[in-house]
């Protein structure tokens, strides 16, 4: 390997600590992306940091502080393009002139407008600047802020435990359970990293979910090292009729005392009176066109999206999962596949059909991991 | 590690290769089983030998005839307990004896009463005789005899390519092609292992399958070096009304130019001019007692059994495939889960339903393979 061979390869091993870092944060710093930052001074490193939830400081912040006088003649390693706006933080391109570092290596442009704009201050300010080494992985990293930007709408991921053969739950609705307690477990972590969790009503009517985050401590990614403590997701029911009981278990405290926030989306004309009774149990209910019968899907995640909820955990049943996927909104599928059969059942998706096995869509594995005996699988739906 | 343990260690590597010369013959040997022998004398192969089919010389002839004078003294490694009767060739106990072999280690015992009795003659002969080591895979290699000598009845492995979400097909009946060409030409090779492949009459009329194996030189076991040439298995049709058409594929020479072999198995009344018609094309017409509308399935695996008929291969339809499930009457499955999702369509097994998750029978699953993206299984209902 040449001496360019080498140094590439310490630029990546430092870059991707720095990816490591942001990790820290996930399912904190919403509506900002996470973002690691490693200082490195002749070979060693001597400032880290994360931005660690929106309001606090950046990532390069954390790591100038650290590395005090030193930072003078060191390279940055960020997971993202320094931000080079004044939000609720100065600029860190400002910061890291001031700061005097040589050299900044970047793996993701900031795909934010008006954040954007960081190494080019730089570079005119005679930093020597580089950007897009593990790019896709830092996009990936942060996959709903990308999404978000590129699409204008809400990232969309459906989460299912299915037996071998595609069922979700037997013909009565029985669904305790399809997967191992380790899967469930795993499952329920999602809905920390995701400001929301979705689900229709008929999931509340017959399974009476808290839609919490229960687990205490577990992180299945050993990149999450002292992680901030765990969040319950903001909850939203597709409800057209307005049928989410009053009582329902969504609006009960969460495990950690949090105060639960409900979204009911229901459709134009719901009865006044349910409606009534669902806000005085704490929930936010909002009118929506209705589409097909239902309360429109493009309506609810456009509503979201506004109220700055970006990222979705779809959490079923099989029609709701069935209306996203056929209108294309899945962005992404998190499956839990257990060695069983049930034979006839509910579907993982129901309510559409294709005529030839050709059409069916094609998924990118991206995660496929043995939980025991279960399969767990994380893909993206293609073309 | 005591010398206990190296000398076990040594045991366990030559009846790995005795096991492994087993698999050479591997759909060859029907109705025997496989059996793999090795002849060892002071730590060196002297001889070794696979059973190549019925008729031929077994086993631990071979290994003899290669041994020759060395065979004086030697330890015999054999796949399974050496035979001890009269049948088509003289009793190995008797061969073994007469050379001067000072011990046997077998992996099985002989589930067949007649054969047994080999190592019991052996030790009453003088030879130091182990049995069991190895003693689960050597059964596993042999699972279909053993499941016969055990059970009665044909072993039954259920082959299917299924979408992730548990699809065979499209509602329109369109399966073109659920997995990739990769895992249609495993799946194609399975019809080599088995002496029946099983279809029911929609098969034949939907797709008008030829059920041969036509895949040149496919191994996809590493096991499996200069395997005998292929063959075809024989076809099963499961056609309660006779309506299997006398010009189907099924009834044409095989690649290798052979003599297609079909049963079409019809319920009692079927018109007797289809009857006549089909075995006019060369099918074996047998009349069955009917079963809740269609051929009565116990009464087909009976008449194959008694026809040595004893592994089948079902390949579907969703409803013949859960009738022999609902049944209990699967003994092993086959599967390659492709990563694409239809929605809606024709499910792995079709015609009954179970009440509630719990009910679901669990798979104990003994491969797990990434053929490129498709998964290939291989699996056990359990209880």
């Amino acid at each position: 390997m040449g001496e360019g061979g080498l140094l590439r390869e310490l630029d990546e091993r430092f870059l991707r600590r720095a990816l490591q870092l942001a990790e820290r944060a996930r399912g904190h710093t919403h509506p900002n992306p996470l973002v690691g930052a490693v200082l490195v001074r002749e070979g060693r490193i001597v400032g880290e940091g994360y931005h660690p939830r929106a309001g606090e400081a950046h990532a390069e912040v954390y790591a100038l502080r650290q590395a005090g006088e030193e930072a003078q003649g060191a390279t940055l390693y960020v997971s993202l393009e320094p931000c080079n706006h004044f939000g609720r933080t100065p600029p860190c391109s400002l910061a890291l002139l001031q700061a005097g570092v040589a050299r900044v290596v970047a793996a993701a442009r900031d795909p934010n407008l008006l954040a954007q704009g960081g190494l080019e201050r730089l570079r005119a300010g005679g930093v020597e600047v580089e950007a897009g080494l593990l790019e896709a992985e830092a996009q990936r990293q942060n996959e709903v802020f990308f999404h978000v930007q590129k699409k204008g709408r809400p990232f969309v991921l459906l989460k299912a435990a299915l037996t071998l053969d595609g069922k979700v739950a037997a013909v009565s609705g029985d669904a305790r359970y399809v997967s191992s307690e380790e899967s469930r477990r795993v499952a329920q972590a999602y809905r920390q990293w995701l400001p929301v969790v979705m689900v229709g009503v008929g999931t509340v009517l017959k399974d009476d979910p808290w839609l919490t985050v229960r687990e205490p401590d577990f992180r299945p990614f050993p990149l999450m090292l002292e992680p901030p403590p765990l969040r319950d997701p903001v909850k939203v029911v597709l409800d057209t009729e307005g049928r989410t009981p009053p009582t329902a278990r969504i609006f009960q405290k969460g495990p950690r005392g949090e105060p639960a926030r409900v979204y009911v989306l229901v459709g134009k004309g719901a009865p006044k009176d349910r409606l009534r009774a669902l806000e005085e149990a704490g929930a936010r209910v909002v009118e929506l066109p209705r589409e097909g019968g239902r309360v429109s899907l493009e309506g609810a995640l456009h509503l979201l999206l506004e109220e700055g909820l970006d990222g979705i955990l779809l959490e079923g049943g099989p029609r709701l999962a069935g209306a996203f996927w056929e209108r294309g909104l899945v962005d992404k599928l998190a499956l839990f596949v257990a060695p069983k059969v049930l034979g006839e059942g509910r579907g993982f998706l129901e309510g559409f059909a294709l005529e030839r096995m050709a059409e069916a869509r094609r998924l990118r594995l991206v995660r496929r991991e043995w939980l025991g005996e279960d399969l767990w699988l994380e893909a993206y739906p293609e073309g």
